[in-house]
């Protein structure tokens, strides 16, 4: 992964002034960020976000860009778009369009219990190179069931990229350790509390 | 609405293609488009949608583009990012983070029982125009949900557009007689049957 560039670091102070200026902290380390990301999603940021998802891993080879439904699909598309590759999102239900799928659960952050995942097997081949995009890196479970999904179907994971860290709950550790490919973040933010949130300079 | 251009003709022969070489008839009038359209997403020819309705609608003010988690997002993303307006998708649960919804109702297709459509008040302000942009136009009771949170919003419905039309679910004339609106389909499918898809030629 490459280091951050001039570019990069201004979608970091868009995504932070956005932040500080639209989103809430709800208490229980919940950011409430829908007025940009994860329900009204503002199209340029998105753009901005993907491009630089597309930069920072442009020097690696990647075939496919995955991610999760709902939250995770305007970046994961933004990013697919700049990197010329299709995007998958997992699904939480399995249709009945889906023939066969690889499945994997993680517990709900915002919504609570357990959410499954499930992706047709015919969309991750063997020796394909995948990319992870997604709204949030917090604990990392989600990530970490796309990333069981991605292995189990001889896919290689080689990058995940999320708009928002919380570092705090430390779920790159987590993933690092399971998984061993480079983590991006745009922003990175070190706490959450009454006074707002409070972000790690990423370099 | 603006007429059919040659860009917009290369899109729907686009759009045809890929339903033609990747789609299947799986009976019960369904069509299976994961490989492209709502599961693995093509980004080219989803930015080429968003172009094609984008351009479309040129001619009104659009504030804001809206659609329902999950498939439509993708195809609404495109055209927000070409019209340069935000994006909302209504969601099937209501998060924590959604403080004041807005919501209605539809029976789902492909997943059988009913849907719930929840958008957060705070981002459909009155007098606000809104295009709504989906996946399929099939018997538009999907789209008449998220018409209906539109109008009980205070704003105004100016169109909707659809990547595929069933026209043979009649989905069409309803939501005309409902909302009486400019309505665009990418591609519409006359039939479906074991011989494939059959297109109607729109210009």
């Amino acid at each position: 992964m490459r280091s951050r560039t001039e570019t990069g670091r201004k979608v970091t102070e868009l995504l932070k002034n956005a932040i500080v200026e639209q989103g809430a902290v709800l208490g229980g380390g919940i950011l409430k960020v829908d007025s940009f990301l994860n329900h009204q999603v503002d199209p340029y940021l998105m753009n901005q976000v993907g491009l630089f998802i597309a930069d920072q891993f442009s020097c690696m080879r990647i075939d496919k860009v995955f991610t999760a439904e709902s939250s995770g699909i305007a970046p994961a598309l933004a990013a697919a778009m700049r990197l010329e590759v299709p995007m998958i999102f997992a699904r939480k239900k399995k249709p009945i369009t889906m023939l066969e799928a690889a499945s994997e659960s993680a517990p709900s952050h915002t919504k609570g219990g357990t959410v499954n995942l499930y992706v047709s097997t015919e969309f991750l081949k063997p020796y394909e190179h995948v990319l992870i995009v997604d709204d949030f890196l917090a604990s990392g479970l989600t990530i970490a069931a796309l990333g069981r999904i991605i292995v189990k179907s001889g896919c290689e994971l080689v990058g995940i990229a999320a708009v928002i860290e919380k570092t705090f709950e430390g779920g790159r550790d987590f993933l690092k350790e399971r998984f061993g490919v480079p983590i991006l973040s745009v922003v990175e933010i070190e706490s959450l509390d009454s006074e707002g949130p409070i972000f790690r300079d990423c370099n």
